[in-house]
């Protein structure tokens, strides 16, 4: 599989920064009107989290020749998607959090009503981006992108992912069932960086496409069999959310099906099937091989 | 001002009808999963409604000679923002409504959390239809429409309305900050409805653009005008939501702030604006002169 690059943590860094500076820029400024909301929207979304999807489209549009300006718009859109969603998850009437990043979460540190604006607000602000600045020469391309964010995000991905993980709780899922969760609820968000980040640039053929497409399932799925051993095993400190809430809430996991070690092998096999279906890219797919490895390592 | 077309009845209803149909089609069926939150985006939607934003979509699209199945799309999107907006607007945390177009409210026939992913959903959905069907043989104006769209929706349109709107219950509004915030909250996306019919025809040259503009802006505060006075005078029974809901909140409204005979008086007023606004389009801009005038007689 390989390990990760010597200079991983610098590109990384990079674009992390240049990821909040974009940010910092296309979000409505605290000082327009609504100010209460901008202000809102903003503390949302700056200055924090780890910008994985981010750094996969950056990463995957080093496979097509993509212009990083280009990326970084295209890579805010799914940002803002992300950001949207946690403080809708957030909600007294979804999880019920009150700790994201370190932070107070949203509605704790505004109020209910301002979250749901500041989410409403956000994904409407990613299709914006995708609609007002050029990401590629061919429009119907762009076109193409936007279509690939909403089905990642609506009710039959993300949004939908959350409307069966509300009605599994307290249920016994199968893995399959399980796995049809998470490919939609994170699934589907990671798959939709990598391919936006890619059609950013020239036109990958379709055995091209299939290969990024599969190696962001498998991690994206990985991402998330981390996620559920990190929340049984680590602390709130290090997570900075709260921990161990999985099993409180009685949610199925990875780890609650297959127990620990099982569920880190679990990763180590999917972080294997992503690498391995990057081999026809060759050295251009170095960062993705690094992201994967970034992904599944992390913490443990 | 003219009177409404004889046939103004058969013209709305027969484009009322397709839109029951289109959304009918393009919502997921009630039997793909996730089920539940489907069936709830279908009632959220279908069944209701005046579908004044679909009229005026599919009359603007007159004026550049639009084929009616781009509009019916186009006009589909903009009634799905519309109905997100109502969903999330009746969530406890908002409005706490129990009753819309004469049934229970969407977190009051499901529950909360599904509510939210409702509206969450119909949103994403909205732009998913702009980027995947062919509104217009030039993608350009397609992305434009998007970003339309999107503009009227966000935190600088529709969903910053709705903050100013909260920020400002039981507070003294003057006319012009009440006008500010109508402008955006309603009139940002009657202006979006509009605009988006013509852009699925020939182009309109800046002139004829500037005057549908002016028409739907005066339009979308008649409409709320004549809101306000509904609410004030009407019955829940004719609304088919909650009526007097405003003076009970300690809303600011055109009636609390100009009493009803002036409030009537400024929607004669803002209507004879609007059909000036379109005097040089000559017969092709009937429907759009029918609809302000529906607009503003209904129900006195």
């Amino acid at each position: 599989m390989g390990t990760i690059s010597a200079d991983f943590q610098d590109w990384a860094g990079e674009r992390q920064q240049r990821m909040e500076n974009v940010l910092l820029g296309l979000l409505p400024a605290a000082a327009l009107a609504p100010q209460g909301l901008h202000d809102a929207m903003r503390y949302a979304v700056l200055g924090g989290g780890k910008r994985v999807r981010p750094l996969l489209a950056f990463a995957a549009g080093e496979l097509s020749g993509a212009d990083p300006e280009r990326v970084a718009i295209a890579a805010a859109a799914v940002e803002l998607i992300h950001a949207y969603s946690l403080v809708h998850d957030d909600l007294p009437c979804m999880d019920n959090d009150v700790l994201r990043r370190g932070k107070p979460t949203c509605h704790i540190q505004y109020d209910e009503a301002t979250a749901l604006l500041v989410g409403d607000s956000l994904q409407t602000l990613a299709f914006q981006l995708l609609a007002e600045h050029t990401l590629n020469d061919d429009p119907r391309r762009q076109l193409e992108m936007i279509r690939l964010l909403a089905q990642a995000s609506g009710s039959r991905g993300m949004a939908g992912g959350q409307a069966i993980d509300l009605a599994s709780v307290g249920q016994a899922l199968s893995l399959p069932e399980l796995e049809f969760m998470h490919i939609h609820k994170t699934g589907a968000l990671i798959r939709a960086a990598a391919l936006l980040g890619a059609h950013c640039g020239a036109a990958l053929h379709d055995g091209a496409l299939d290969g990024l497409n599969h190696y962001a399932k498998c991690i994206g799925l990985a991402f998330q069999v981390v996620d559920d051993v990190l929340d049984a095993e680590a602390s709130t400190a290090t997570l900075g959310k709260t921990a161990g809430k999985d099993a409180e809430q009685h949610k199925p996991t990875y780890v609650s099906l297959l127990g620990a070690a099982a569920a880190r092998d679990m990763a180590q096999e999917l972080h294997r099937d992503a690498v391995d279906a990057l081999t026809s890219f060759g050295a251009k797919a170095q960062r993705l091989r690094d992201l994967a490895a970034y992904i599944v390592l992390r913490q443990f």
